[in-house]
């Protein structure tokens, strides 16, 4: 790693932090490059060097953030019951923090157009949340701990929506969807085991 | 019903037939109030009128299709299996129509927010979705077409959030997601009868 290297990432870092603390104040609208290379102390023509857009800028927020979640959450365990229990532990997080969980459904909306700054972080965020249940679906599926005639692919992409899907409606009216335990719920009626 | 309303009637219906043909041709960004006003032959100032903001524009859009969709796939059936392979209908409907679910899509994820225009369209409209198939799970329970232990409500509370899940994720890569099929697995995996 030469240091002109690592001082970009540092660089990077700060500013994919700076915009965390801008939109979690201002929300998504509000968030302006200008504040976010203010916040960061780099001019907006240093943030234009690393980000060419406020979506793409973003698009990383969000990578950084799957970074973080699956290093907390250890996601990356032996497939199996373990890693959806992981899963649901992330669930429960995500309601403690709905600033993030709000940027990511905007962002996936927008972003559903292929040319699109963020389409691809989604095609691969999606490829990747889905690979990573499905092993455990595999695993679970080869040691009889899930129902009988449950593809594991079929649970795998259903699980990963449900949890998209359940996020936008919580953040409407969060007194009305329980967002860990729907996921329990959907997770018990598929497999043979408990949780 | 006066004259005058009738006609406040028809011109509103004039704008939202405008507003769907527009959004379709250009996409959420490019429509504008004014184009909008113009293919629905009336003045800028006459659809502000109407419609104070685009938001409101796109959310009576949306609550205009609530209305065709229930009258089409008629979801106001008798509770039952029956209303449930309707709604499966709807989505081999939605599937063969992107441009709208994509319109649905982000104005969920923008008016998360109670201050957004369409915030109270949504809560409506969840509402109404999850009632509407919340009868029919429960008189499934009653007749034991339903699972031992899957509580009506949250079978209704997932059903809708997996159908918004699997949407956006299907509009991101329309070839890696069975939007019709998914639902059905997840239909059976709660139902003690097929499909």
């Amino acid at each position: 790693m030469t240091g002109g290297y690592l001082k970009g990432r540092i660089r990077r870092e700060d500013i994919l932090a700076a915009a965390v603390t801008v939109y979690g104040e201002v929300g998504y609208h509000g968030s302006s490059l200008r504040e976010i290379a203010k916040r960061a102390g780099i001019t907006h023509a240093g943030l234009l060097y690393h980000f060419p857009n406020k979506e793409s800028l973003l698009a990383a927020v969000l990578e950084r953030r799957d970074a973080l979640d699956a290093a907390r959450e250890q996601l990356q365990a032996r497939p199996g019951l373990e890693v959806l229990r992981r899963y649901l532990a992330l669930a429960e997080h995500n309601v403690g923090n709905p600033g993030i969980v709000d940027l990511y459904s905007r962002l996936a909306a927008e972003a559903v157009a292929e040319d699109h700054p963020a389409h691809e972080y989604f095609v691969r965020h999606y490829r990747m949340a889905r690979a990573g249940v499905l092993e455990s679906f595999r695993a679970m599926a080869d040691s009889g701990e899930l129902r009988e005639g449950v593809d594991p692919e079929v649970a795998a992409l259903t699980f990963i929506a449900l949890m998209d899907g359940l996020q936008v409606q919580w953040l409407t009216t969060p007194d009305e969807v329980d967002l860990v335990g729907s996921l329990e719920f959907y997770l018990r009626s598929l497999l043979t085991v408990g949780l």
